[in-house]
């Protein structure tokens, strides 16, 4: 598209590299720009500045803060001694969101990716394991996406924990809650029958059950 | 949700307010801005607000233009006898896209809604007039969308030339080439015989047809 203005095609431009943001998406964005006050799109660009320009990470968990240790690291309430091992603060977001959560988090910025060039040296990895041997960790939590990928990096923080006393503890692999079975796939089904639980198990409430459950009857 | 940081929280209220943007399609673009660097951000910010604050409108045609005078306007190759009324600047692009219509533009700006408190008043009306009386405009093609509002609009606007020797011409209405039959609406499809047309005109190639044509034969 030829635009009349070198502005409009500069903004739709800008528009279009955002993920899921195509030409004609961006140009009615912008025009939807131009139609509202100079001050609320001065404000608009401010504030998306404002946010890449000062947004801090928690020194500890490494998630988004707007302080040099987060709220949920500055919590006394919050156990230091299960730290649950995610890969961004999507995660974070997603399991706060069940309010099941007392321990603290770390975030490692992604999971080891080789064809994406992303080895254990670019992630929060050495800062775990720091962590881990200087705080006091007694158990930590892989909830990393259940992916080949997520998969890699729960087996390389393992092995660099193997002579550690730390416990390790993945998110529980089965099928989903209000899931039809004829759509579960073949390894979660064939994965949830080898690690099926005793009925008692399943009755406990969710509050009431400790995170280590099922792996200890493994 | 509650976000970690009232920087975050604050840019995905800003882009949430986008047309078509909701709140988790606001974070994923939010996550993404906060993995550039913070030039790419910074380019990003000062161009949407440059594009609001320094952006023009032609004084002619009132389209988005770099200059007082836009392109098309300043265009001594297209004539200025002819103007398409329409809508807005996505009206303009679309027909240029076309590479067919040599006159020039004028963008009301929208349409007459009185639902949407939109009267007459609000429209680049009283400029179309102007321009008719004083720069001899011989014929105006009434190029808005075939609503209700459309509609009104263009009769408002005959209604206020009855007396000006302008000629005004509408889009033809028809259907569509490439659809099937069976799929065209009743209103189009009882137009499309009403208006039909000789099937010498039909064959004619789209460069050498007149504007006027299918009016003249009415």
């Amino acid at each position: 598209m030829e635009f009349p203005s070198k502005l409009i095609s500069n903004a739709v431009e800008e528009f279009s590299r955002l993920p899921g943001i195509g030409e004609k998406t961006a140009l009615r964005l912008v025009l939807h720009l131009l139609k509202q006050p100079n001050e609320e799109v001065k404000k608009f660009s401010d504030t998306i500045f404002n946010m890449r320009d000062q947004i801090k990470y928690c020194q500890t968990c490494h998630n988004i803060s707007d302080s040099q240790i987060c709220n949920i690291c500055a919590n006394p309430s919050r156990s230091k001694e299960l730290v649950c091992v995610v890969e961004n603060m999507r995660d974070v977001l997603a399991i706060e969101n069940t309010q099941h959560y007392k321990g603290t988090f770390h975030v490692l910025g992604g999971v080891i990716s080789p064809l994406d060039g992303i080895g254990p040296e670019k992630l929060k990895i050495a800062s775990l394991l720091e962590r881990i041997e200087q705080k006091g960790v007694k158990e930590i939590i892989m909830a990393l996406s259940p992916t080949m990928e997520g998969d890699t990096t729960i087996f390389y923080i393992s092995k660099k924990l193997a002579d550690k006393p730390v416990k390790i503890t993945t998110l529980a692999r089965g099928v989903s809650f209000g899931g039809e079975l004829q759509y579960v796939d073949e390894v979660t089904l064939a994965r949830s029958i080898a690690t099926r639980l005793p009925y008692e198990n399943y009755l406990v409430k969710k509050e009431e059950r400790e995170p280590k459950t099922s792996v200890e009857q493994k």
